[in-house]
């Protein structure tokens, strides 16, 4: 028995998740769900995840866990090394606030069923939905810029020089703008720590590129 | 020297922070701002919080922390009595799932600016903005109210006996739907939880109308 990841690949909470079990070295399972498909509307993924969103980890007494940064909370506590918070509270604070401005100000409003659901209340055409894409990310991006440029704790990473739940985040989030094309030109040090992450193997590994479903 | 809380009476994460400080026993003083009048987007506000949103927390060091969330941890980590999550790993995990469908699927997608972003890029009236609204909250109450239902480890509150974070963003948007008038009529087990919490004195505090700036 191992773990199983009942997730997608462009899915931006898949990639952290898969980041996250790429570091602590955990290997898995990967079932794949086309959503556009309605794949995880079905009862039986429903019975796994009442949300019906990716992802799912299916631990080995098969019981399921959803939301992606609770389950990352678990790894960490269950195994520790490497770690993705620091040791201080202040810094897990810091990194956690990082984490959280992507997490709850940015993808909440631009994955596929909002972006779905503006369409079918305000009937918003491809462009629009890029336009509302756009300002979200880039009202979150303009102050996650300041913060990591003004504080003395970013190092090659959000949080000094080793990954955390906040690079696992920005990585995976900008992967997402580049559905839309959005570029990093405004955010220059954002732009430096995704290109960094992009060079360890754990991160790269989980890019939406180089999974078994990629299209 | 205190802890000062930037917040506003009805704002839903500050519902949550204040709900915290409550539990921990921890004094602060109330320092409101009025968000349609855009005291959050001053340059003195935004040198505390970059993203210009509520809530801050003011430290003894004068030092600011922005995020409910990652607020909320740093005080259960430094303040652990008494505790706002499960000592167990699967029990965190349970938890933070709960809160973050909330925290991660709702609230995002509700606040004020996000509402405002609606009528500005799509003409939404009132009307299309309590349709928006109630569609999100009831998608993922609609999966709240199963989860809760059908798990032994729900208590009284949504784990077992005592309050925890999942408590606290529940109750704040609870609060939150109130603005809308959206009923829990649907939702019964979440309906009897809010109930239990709004006789705790420690929740009824950080209720909106219970604040000094409420109208």
């Amino acid at each position: 028995m191992t773990l199983k990841l009942h997730n997608f690949f462009r899915s931006s909470t898949s990639v952290r998740l898969r980041a996250a079990l790429n570091i602590k070295g955990l290997d898995y399972d990967y079932i794949p769900y086309v959503l556009r498909d309605g794949e995880t509307r079905t009862p039986a993924y429903l019975a796994k995840n009442p949300q019906g969103l990716v992802p799912t980890l299916e631990r080995e007494d098969g019981s399921f866990m959803g939301q992606s940064l609770a389950i990352i909370e678990w790894l960490e506590e269950t195994h520790p090394t490497p770690s993705l918070l620091p040791q201080d509270p202040d810094g897990r604070a810091r990194v956690r606030g990082l984490a959280y401005m992507i997490a709850c100000e940015i993808h909440p409003l631009n994955n596929l069923r909002v972006l779905g659901r503006l369409g079918d209340q305000f009937g918003a055409d491809d462009p629009a939905q890029k336009e509302w894409f756009t300002h979200w990310v880039s009202i979150t991006f303009d102050a996650l810029e300041t913060t990591l440029k003004n504080s003395k704790e970013t190092g090659i990473y959000c949080h000094g020089d080793t990954p955390t739940l906040a690079d696992i985040c920005l990585y995976a989030q900008v992967w997402n703008n580049k559905r839309f094309s959005i570029s990093l030109d405004k955010w220059p040090v954002i732009e430096r720590i995704f290109s960094a992450l992009d060079q360890l193997p754990n991160f790269s590994k989980a890019a939406p590129p180089n999974q078994p479903d990629a299209i």
